[in-house]
């Protein structure tokens, strides 16, 4: 085999932090020299907003988060920056959150300190993403890129237990789709690997008993790889298809992704043999299919797109989008029978 | 287990290009907007930098290239530099000519591409070194990180054999040693285990026929992710070890770090479970020790620190240096008693 590749590492501080959220938070702002720091936490995060706050020199505190960050609501968050005359800005919250400070960040070129409250991954990487009407444009800038992300697992310990399942199956699909994007290397490769260790060892925990903090991070240490390795190799074969189903058939994202995972492990894994036999590795199983196979079966995912409002007739409308999407050097060449036999599979629940 | 540590990524751009460095350089300085470069390679290196110098927009060649980059070495560098007006430097070399560029990145802030010929490592780190007479001096600059890093194995397959194990086994000690480093967390141990993998894999190939393009890249990759480990988790007990017997007997260093490893290895495992499972999960072998055995074997590694002129009697008077210097948080308590056993083992070249 010949290694030929190029492979991007972003520069970013990282620190783990259980239980010590408000100092780690001051240290990394004093760090930047900052003395006017936007806070950006939606009303329903404010509670752990809140003791993050209170160490810090906070200049203005934003709470207008919105889902995939409508344009309106950017600009609203970049003029509020300009009229306190911030310096940095801290977010605390899931992916809106984190999206809305990189939305300031775009355009101002401020600093920021991420504080994850879910296992998003957007934190770790340098894509942006906006939408107006019914249009996402994202965009890759380095000025996105939080400079320190603080990952306090005390501040996820309350999360339903469905929603942190869902989160966490999410990062799982980073870690796995990273081994054969389009840009996907032996690093990215080595990374999404400990990354599915990670979150095979913590996810099944926090499955059973949410307030877990070893638990939670696990899952948060393999989702913060997740999103490194994906970010690098690229959208492989499973989240164009979860592009395609979502936005054809208006399908809730997480359960999507969850359905359709190990379908496309079984499509891809016979003629990814280096990807199957790492993914085997971090699940500690004879196969990677064996051991994606056990963790859902821990923590209980979704089986079948029929579930959340797929159409049937929608499996042969969806294949030449499918097709036209997905990555040329996919490891499995794809056609017209095995992605209608992939959607069929997922829409029924077969797991074979 | 809790996760408590803050990992520093370090922002660089990696192209592994077997066989294209000079394409692969001349676009990764065109990325730069540079147009008058100043390549440093040493006279020994010079037919390797010809090819690699005739794609770029060369202002200044300079070869004057000393080990441990001397103060004066540095000026007469900085000095040519200033008087070319460059824009950016190329270097094509070991470790010694990197280190020389990153002396003039240090006070020019000018950007380098590094092109490695040996498995050094240094290319990978913000690590600067210079020295004064007797006297070493070594910092951390981002100025100094190259911002590229182009790999190319046919660089090295002229390499002597016995020069390329040596400076394989130096970056698997780099690798082995980042598993306990002062800074040591998950993330540098997973990319060392990485970084040993790629080794164990390539080191034997290289050995065998060091014309091996295939061989070259795995240990390139391996040396390369080491370096990276290493830089972020710093000096654990192998080096502390290996820095104190060179100063007082003036070792050889790459057979001293050969030599040492394997017994530094024996001492830690035991109460290092999550790196000697590692180790031996990237060695595929039982144990991190049998792993470690199988690949010195292969290679023909030196096994005694007597055969390089260090005296008996220096095994009491190096015991105290060793206990001051190495890392408080070494996983295996030292003592006068387990260090002077170590020391006796690794001059007698008795492997247990």
């Amino acid at each position: 085999m010949t290694m030929r590749f190029t492979h991007e590492t972003l520069g970013q501080r990282v620190v783990f932090a259980p239980g010590d959220a408000p100092a780690a938070v001051a240290a990394e702002v004093e760090a930047l020299h900052a003395s006017r720091v936007m806070l950006i936490a939606s009303e329903r995060e404010a509670a752990l907003a809140d003791p993050i706050a209170a160490g810090l020199p906070v200049a203005l505190r934003h709470d207008e988060v919105v889902m995939h960050v409508p344009v309106p609501v950017a600009e609203r968050a970049r003029a509020a920056a300009a009229a306190a005359s911030v310096d940095a800005i801290v977010t605390v919250g899931g992916g809106s959150t984190t999206g809305l400070g990189k939305a300031v960040a775009l355009t101002t070129g401020l600093p920021i300190v991420a504080v994850p409250t879910t296992y998003a991954g957007s934190e770790a990487t340098d894509v942006w993403g906006l939408t107006e009407g019914e249009t996402k444009t994202t965009g890759v800038d380095a000025r996105v890129l939080p400079r320190s992300i603080v990952y306090d697992a005390t501040l996820l310990t309350s999360l339903p237990a469905e929603l942190a399942v869902a989160s966490g199956l999410n990062a799982l699909a980073h870690g796995v789709d990273a081994m054969w994007g389009p840009r996907a290397d032996p690093i990215d490769r080595a990374l999404a690997g400990e990354a599915i260790r990670g979150l095979a060892e913590g996810l099944p925990a926090v499955a059973r008993d949410g307030s877990s903090v070893a638990g939670v991070e696990q899952t948060l240490y393999g989702a913060y790889l997740a999103a490194v390795a994906f970010a690098s190799a690229g959208s492989g074969l499973h989240h164009k298809i979860c592009h395609v189903l979502g936005g054809m058939f208006n399908l809730p994202h997480a359960q999507t992704h969850a359905v359709v995972l190990p379908h496309v492990l079984a499509v891809n894994a016979p003629n990814a043999p280096e990807a199957a036999a790492r993914i085997a590795a971090a699940f500690g199983t004879a196969s990677a299919v064996d051991g994606l196979a056990a963790l859902r079966a821990a923590v209980d995912a979704p089986r079948a797109l029929r579930d959340f409002g797929m159409p049937e007739d929608g499996i042969p409308r969806a294949v030449d989008p499918i097709l036209a999407a997905a990555p040329a050097n996919n490891p499995t060449p794809l056609t017209e029978d095995n992605v209608t036999a992939l959607l069929r599979a997922a829409w029924e629940g077969d797991l074979g």
